[in-house]
């Protein structure tokens, strides 16, 4: 530290010193000294979305002619490079800043203004040039919004149709696996894994369907509004023209928000995509627990499924091979569960005109993103492809349930059959025994009967 | 207690008394002594879906023809008596209970078997006849789903409708109501009492429409999959019929689920919209928020708004009068946004065939779905149609605050705009004197642009 | 309604219509009218405790001069009264009401002057005498703290003493039974039925410990502050001889607050002991989860052991039985886990003087209180006391593990080992046959040796 | 990549290709490949206790004869090194992972065993030598409970001690300083900003208490129970010895398990400090929100605090400066507040002898102890430290406050003093002028009980 040298950067609040080779200034350099909370700045989605924003305004004012169109043009081009990753280094301000985002929005303006200002050769402000028309008000929470549809539109809806995918053609090849069907972990009448598989399948359909429906809400964007949602010193048409340039970039549907005021004062829409990819945690619980379940054992378990094996799974017990993939979604879905109860907090405590917990809802809704598309992936690829039902264990199970009497009730009626299911439990025999030695055929039903009562695949498809 | 007189009861693990006046039987009072836990059975609206579903299987039952006529007449009599209300003091079982709701399907049963038992005068019975073409597995959630997509329209939804509608008339009112705008509670550029109604007012709408997009996958019923879902023991397009029957009962969307085994492994439908409830909460915690801020005071708070005076507010300080609908608002979003955190616990630890935390999850989500209601027309109706706007210190503070130096920067620049804010706060001087003290005017800018550029009213409609 | 008859009470807002026979008055009355949201009071043990510091607070009123010793005698044995629970049907206050409680305070020093105006034949003033020397603002927090003291003391740690004695007692005969270890629910090295009730035993010891550190921050007592924490109007020394009187009347080690500032202004110490119920309930969950997978089967699960059969488990499939307690306590969980998550919310939101969520903070931690006793005793009596070990199917598991390789490492590697026990899976033998097989005996180990490390109960005792 | 060079290792799965100057090995590069979800490993402080373990681990199996005393000291050497943070970069396995964080445990064997092996000049082996005597179901819930212990007494602890230090000495400075409370947000009777800042010291000071009250369970180490919890291949006295180890090389209160299949199978002790940390972050939103609000204005605010400026506010509004440490203290609580959510679910999903959920449990509670303990330094540091009463605004307000006539009740009774009071505010004439007007002087007091009573400084002290 003591080595790094320094130049001086002012601001309306006075001089700073600012490492030689940064591109910020003094704004964001004051942040940094600031803010030295957690040691991670924004998500690479959010500083995208700051530099496709910023290349958007430029050239949206270049049209409005706030700026003109060589200073615009230097603009865009910093901006376009900030939003391909390339100065990523130079957004060091934590992300647990000023509620509004500020801090982050100057870095952007000031890395933008000294890179344009290099290209073109005069100098371009941070604040009346890159900032020209926009507020941090309006510009910080329009790239979380434009992040947040990104991450949700291009890699959590396409990794669980990859995961639909892939389910659904398991549960096609194991249409006529016939199993026991378990409720409160008891036995219970049969199905076929083709059946269960295709559950999963439906709750991974659906998360992608409440996610889509969500979209609307979320891809609103307060750009426009600058400070207070009034749109002051920005030209009129500014917001539309910009949420129209950023929509052509992304192909994404943006807009500009139907109401300026509520979308700086509320983060309500990402409340609710937060909730929405909630939703969709929990239906992988569901599928990644169901997994590890079925794969459990392989002697003490259920042992129904094989799933691959991808590493030593003790340090201590050799062979050991355990449902890891199945543990990190949990792991995932738990996290998710925690960041969504981060955002829901933090979108309740805007106050008047701006919510100022926007970072930490930025960084919440976005990682839980990142982390469901991985683990939609893994589970697609790494788990459910490699899968090996264990056929003869199932049909094992299927035929053992007692549950089996149940298509009886129709013909000894409810009470005779849980009798009868009773008998062949605590006597070690299967219920067509019990049902042959009570003498209900000939009588009740043909022998014909019994068995097509009795035929679990039969069952599975409901009997019918 | 001792003096209770009981009668015997039995049922397939053998013989239980049971409070001589009981509607119920065997299996209800096994429940009652079983789960002693909270003391509260189901809600109001659960106890009705169970009884329109009785109801309308037992229609159904008929027309596909598994129970005769004067059976299902008598059992669907019954039933719509249970929706009514009439026999809730039957309905004894603790909400904490099995997690199928086994034991209350089966108090719905066994209390409709008894009704139509007295009634027809021959024997009807509770698992063959009530519970005929059903499970417990797709019965409770279908009750679950029909009592939560009929809270949400029918209630949560027309309340904040109202709320909306009475949010649009005070925003259209006070149009033209300057005041300075806040954020990060520091006095920011102005707007109207107006923009910030109405920006609650978009707040509600877009919760009303974050509701309806979740009510698709709500309004999808188990019935139809009994045990596990694949039907068996239920007749060929039973479910799509009760479905049909319950839609037409209620007027409600509600549809066959598309897939059965889905519909009772998860409730991850009913996960969404606690999710959508919740963001909908967390509108109301903002709104119910701003308006006790602004009404603080009357001398040392911020006074912008006199609420109605509901009730002395102090037991010692005479004479204060607090924001007490407020405050009853901002407890309901704590509450729901706890029990949302129940509901996606409780969503995600299904097994298998079954979720086996129903009756918690339908106990949160129906509660949530009431306390919102009521508080949005509490909000409505006993704050926001008395409220007074304090036109007079509205109007001093927008024209105090030294942010409305702002639309100066295209005149003389930011830094030069901040340090004229700046001196104006530190010498109590308006804006409007130190740009003249410091010789804008003549020079940048005329005394007409002057005027122009600090008019609050233009500013806050964006200074265009 | 129509035919309810009215009398007409006043206070300091003006005149209010009171049901003829209510022993509540005015402030109370319009509460009832304010507030239509949950349609629920408070908890009777926050009513008790309402009782209970009015008592306290006449008495110490009359000690220190501040009522003359009739009125406070009158006041306190209708406070005593309402403590008993004789008044319940006279707290029609809905819980979500004024966040400070300030209309249940009123409620009580309503119904309580007017019980002690019968009895004394003269006029006793709710504000003037019952409230003597207190606010709603000590007062309402203070009978939440005597009330959740209570909670905690008297009724969740004897339920959960209580089941740690069933626990304990349970693992000591359990002690020689063995049974395979379970990790990642693979098959692991072995371990005694003993060892895994004494975890669960351990779990809940734990849970005892952690509630009993936290009842110092718990206990403190906000009484004797008043309106703000300064103690204005109220005498010298009030605070500490109303928390003695409280202590010495409930046995509990209620004291006065160190800073009666904090105890007001924050919930804190509730914050806290609602996080200790949970991570309570949490031990609750692992123990309830474990009890109903051993108990899963009984064909197609884990059957290790056969819990006690409560009530029929199906309305369709016969014979059926479940883990229904387990799921209760599950549901417990669940709840208990959102409304420590409603606390949470709740407690952050206080603002200078007051936190005004308190009726919700009240509501939620005495419920939990509630639940998770109710559920410690049931998992005690209904289950841990009948469950009965599947000895056979324990050892069989015990026997089959292919990690019972592990002690065999110290001979042969880690890596030897390995691939023993992959090959006794592949090959279905059993490790020592393919120990032998290999012809590690004689060579790396006796054959002695080689028993003694796979004797399945040494290697649970750890192989010492 | 394609340029990357590789060395094959192999484990018991067979052979994998290592980059080429990695010191991992077989196992961590399948974990690399194995869990592409977050980008992030473990946090520093616990790969630190990875290193102390190891080496604790190396040293006590030399002195129990399991290692030869060689080997041992390779060992611990480079464990030392580890522990120090001189191979972060050779740590690359995702924090989302195995759920036992066996990963993890493999890694630090196996570069430990690299850098061992280099030292000694013959081959350590990481399963056999590096992780003698352990499995990672107690190692790595060992580290876990060694960094948070760490976090909390070395980090958390000093850092909240340091913020009440500073509390404390402000609330003395500040201790003649009236002002008006606020109750709801309404003007109350007048307290001391010494009092309203000694309250915020109170909250912290129980922050502190109540972590403390947790240390017990939190420290005591699973380490001695291998893979179950029975310690088989462990030597007698292993845990004991190691923990012993560890409390000397650390100096905290490090203890061997009471109950090691408790420790293994659960992390309720790590729930339980979750929830201490927890309350103690809502002990901070309270003080962060009141510093922001207490400072909010200048003109339009309550304006009784000037925080320090510490950075331009607004990248459009000249001269604003925003209470930016506030906000992100309060945005910390929000994340603290999510973690701790998915602390709770993920500790309540043990199954049998482990909790598989480890590595996300330790993430949230090692990043949420270093989140708090950052911004209790910076509120004590960059905001108390410089904030500056405005004296004439908090006294303006004190003697203003409509509930300054509190003291009269006794002189005058409660409703007359409302009386008053409602006058006062409405004619906006002081409590004092209403008094006289209305003939109380004399009457029932002196003008010298008058001024008593009125005496805001008197009444702050309780008027006593």
């Amino acid at each position: 530290m003591s080595e790094q040298e320094y130049r001086v950067e002012h601001d309306t609040m006075g001089e700073v010193r600012v490492p030689i080779d940064a591109l910020w200034r003094a704004q964001t350099q004051r942040a940094v000294e600031n803010f030295p909370i957690s040691g991670r700045g924004l998500e690479r989605a959010q500083i995208r979305a700051l530099g496709l924003l910023k290349a958007a305004t430029a050239r949206v004012n270049a049209r409005l002619g706030v700026l003109d169109a060589d200073l615009a043009s230097a603009i865009a081009t910093a901006a376009d490079e900030v939003a391909g990753g390339q100065w990523d280094a130079h957004f060091p301000v934590d992300v647990f800043q000023t509620g509004s985002g500020t801090s982050s929005n100057m870095n952007a303006n000031e890395v933008i203004a000294t890179l344009a200002t290099r290209a073109l050769g005069r100098d371009v402000h941070p604040n009346d040039h890159v900032n020209a028309s926009q507020s941090s008000n309006d510009t910080f929470p329009t790239t979380l919004r434009v992040a947040a549809t990104e991450a949700v539109m291009t890699d959590v809806i396409p990794s669980l149709e990859h995961l639909l995918g892939v389910l659904e053609s398991r549960a096609a090849e194991w249409s006529d696996l016939v199993k026991s069907g378990r409720t409160h972990l008891m036995d219970a009448v049969p199905i076929t894994l083709g059946q269960e598989a295709g559950a999963w399948a439906a709750q991974v359909r659906y998360s992608v369907e409440r996610l889509q429906a969500s979209i609307p809400r979320l891809a609103e964007l307060p750009i426009g509004g600058t400070a207070v949602g009034s749109g002051l010193n920005a030209p009129e048409g500014f917001g539309a023209a910009v949420a129209a340039e950023l929509a052509k970039a992304t192909d994404l549907p943006l807009v500009e928000a139907r109401d300026h005021f509520e979308a700086q004062a509320t983060q309500d829409g990402v409340v609710e995509i937060s909730g929405q990819l909630r939703a969709s945690a929990v239906a992988l619980f569901k599928i990644a627990n169901d997994l590890r379940w079925l794969g459990s054992g392989p002697r003490t378990g259920l042992g129904e499924l094989a799933l691959p094996d991808l590493q030593p799974g003790s340090s201590i017990m050799p062979g050991k091979v355990n449902p890891v993939i199945s543990e990190a979604t949990m792991m995932v879905v738990a996290q998710v569960i925690g960041n969504d109860a981060t955002v829901a907090f933090a979108g309740s405590q805007g106050n008047f005109q701006l919510n100022v917990m926007l970072p930490v809802i930025a960084r919440n809704v976005l990682e839980s993103s990142r982390l469901l598309a991985a683990v939609a992936r893994l589970l697609a690829d790494k788990v459910l492809v490699g899968t090996e039902p264990q056929v003869a264990r199932m049909s094992e199970y299927a035929e053992s349930s007692p549950s089996i009497v149940t298509p009886l009730n129709r013909y000894i009626g409810y009470e005779e059959a849980a009798s009868i299911a009773k008998q062949s439990l605590k006597e070690r025999k299967t219920i067509r025994e019990v049902v042959l030695e009570r003498g209900h055929v000939p009588g009740k039903l043909t022998e014909e009967q019994l068995d097509a009562a009795l035929d679990v695949l039969h069952m599975a498809r409901g009997g019918r």
